[in-house]
């Protein structure tokens, strides 16, 4: 079959968007659209313009024998700003405070739409090239790491609550919860990671941290190194955290009726910074070098 | 700004694609790229042909004041197949029994590219256009269910195991899961659906059928009826389910040390059948109505 310049375009960006962070070379898609190298090296050029224009994210290139083109997903920070204001808007709304000072909020957290953009904004403000998992722990926080590790590419991991014996041998361990201070369990199957792992935490909800805590400590237990940790909301007190290294998106404070929710504008990294990434560069500088090294 | 029109086309596609079953009016794209209601339109015919020759999915025009152009996600069997071929065999890895006769599946079930993909072939294979929402059970079934919603465009509820009464006003039941003959729980908040809602369950596993039983039993406490089913994996014994209507997509036989484990064909459509929804049609035909209607 052949194709159209603009429609290989179209397939090229749909086969990019759906796999952010995968390499594909260069011959995959001379294979795909029956066309020369020269003429998907050109429309490459257009699709990292497209990426570019629209502030959708970065198409680059990787040389080398692993080489090839990948889709990095990036936000702006005036595009996090503007959704996440309009969430806060959503979370303030009194009707959402439940007795005990709770807040209804799973029908916002659950929403695919939501969770694929609070993904890609951790994605783009975390810093994971050297990270091996997503972890998270059941069950609120869940559909945002996944969201999280569909964008990074990367395997998620669930953290259970109970003892699961239908998963293998499992390492639990207790963790004193902040929100009632009572002492819970924690478990994991053994295989769910590798020794010397590095991994990103994400969770959907932070007082005294305590909960995140716990989850270093397990992972500890793995042999595996927490290195970024991304929570949706955190509460504005305790000031203290029992963890230091952490983004959160939306800063929350309820004080009885009143509640005060604003996006955490500190989090968020300059637009599209960081976009120079070791062993990489840009598709102009270096097109040619994949040509030649494939030929 | 101004964009070309292989620019144009890139972004339409990335558009659509990140928002499945979504509806963009033509105002939208005329908005967005400066350009005039004819040079969409023509856009629009090239998008549609992208997606239509590499069978990424259809792209169909609403006419009518609530009109537009949406993506709607579809599977081929061929691919499917090809996919959940791949999928057993890593499945029927005997690595992976575990005592007890149960399989070790999470690094797979949770694995953001494979959720996605069961996701897409669910909203292939089930008919969700009348449907509110998609509802799963926590855990296993999370990631695959809220990669259904994402592409079916509708919200996700997570049915809890413990009562969270941090959600305010929760209704429970108590059903009979079928893996151990035990009575367990399962809750849900009252706001979570709203009366005389139409529902998609997903679950990763059915034996029995008891958990679907329950999922349905609690739709109808909340008013709510169960228009489609999607099970990952279904084991042949017993034959005799406690729930009728469903498909699943994988049937899997465990017998001491043997694994058989198959694609189950019966359950997926034609490709790219079904693609004539009511009040809705192709590009081509009324395109011109779009345009007329918006002037």
């Amino acid at each position: 079959m052949k194709f159209k310049r603009t429609e290989r375009i179209g397939a090229i960006v749909k086969i990019l968007s759906d796999n952010p962070n995968k390499i594909f070379t260069l011959s995959y898609f001379t294979n795909q659209f029956n066309a020369a190298k020269s003429t998907i090296s050109e429309d490459l050029i257009v699709v990292k313009n497209v990426f570019e224009k629209l502030q959708l994210g970065k198409v680059i290139t990787i040389s080398g024998a692993a080489g090839g083109v990948k889709y990095i997903p990036k936000t702006s920070k005036a595009e996090n700003e503007e959704f996440l204001m309009d969430l806060c808007e959503k979370i303030g709304d009194k009707s959402r405070i439940l007795s005990g000072g709770f807040l209804y909020l799973i029908d916002l957290i659950y929403d695919p739409t939501i969770a694929a953009k609070i993904g890609k904004i951790f994605a783009s403000n975390i810093d994971y090239i050297d990270a091996d998992y997503v972890v998270t722990m059941e069950t609120k926080g869940i559909p945002m790491a996944l969201m999280t590790a569909k964008a990074m590419n990367l395997p998620l991991v669930i953290i259970r609550k109970d003892i699961k014996v239908s998963e293998g041998p499992t390492l639990s361990m207790t963790y004193v919860n902040g929100n009632n201070s009572k002492v819970e369990s924690m478990s994991l199957p053994r295989k769910a990671i590798k020794p010397n792992s590095k991994v990103i935490l994400i969770d959907d909800f932070m007082r005294g941290g305590g909960t995140i805590k716990g989850m270093v400590d397990l992972m500890n237990e793995f042999g595996a190194q927490v290195i970024g940790t991304g929570v949706f909301i955190s509460t504005i007190e305790p000031q203290e955290k029992m963890v230091k290294d952490y983004i959160s998106l939306i800063e929350l404070d309820v004080n009885g009726e009143s509640v005060k929710v604003e996006p955490n504008l500190k989090t968020f990294k300059d637009e599209y910074q960081n976009e120079e990434v070791q062993g990489e560069c840009q598709i102009d500088d270096i097109i040619e070098d994949i040509l030649e090294e494939e030929e």
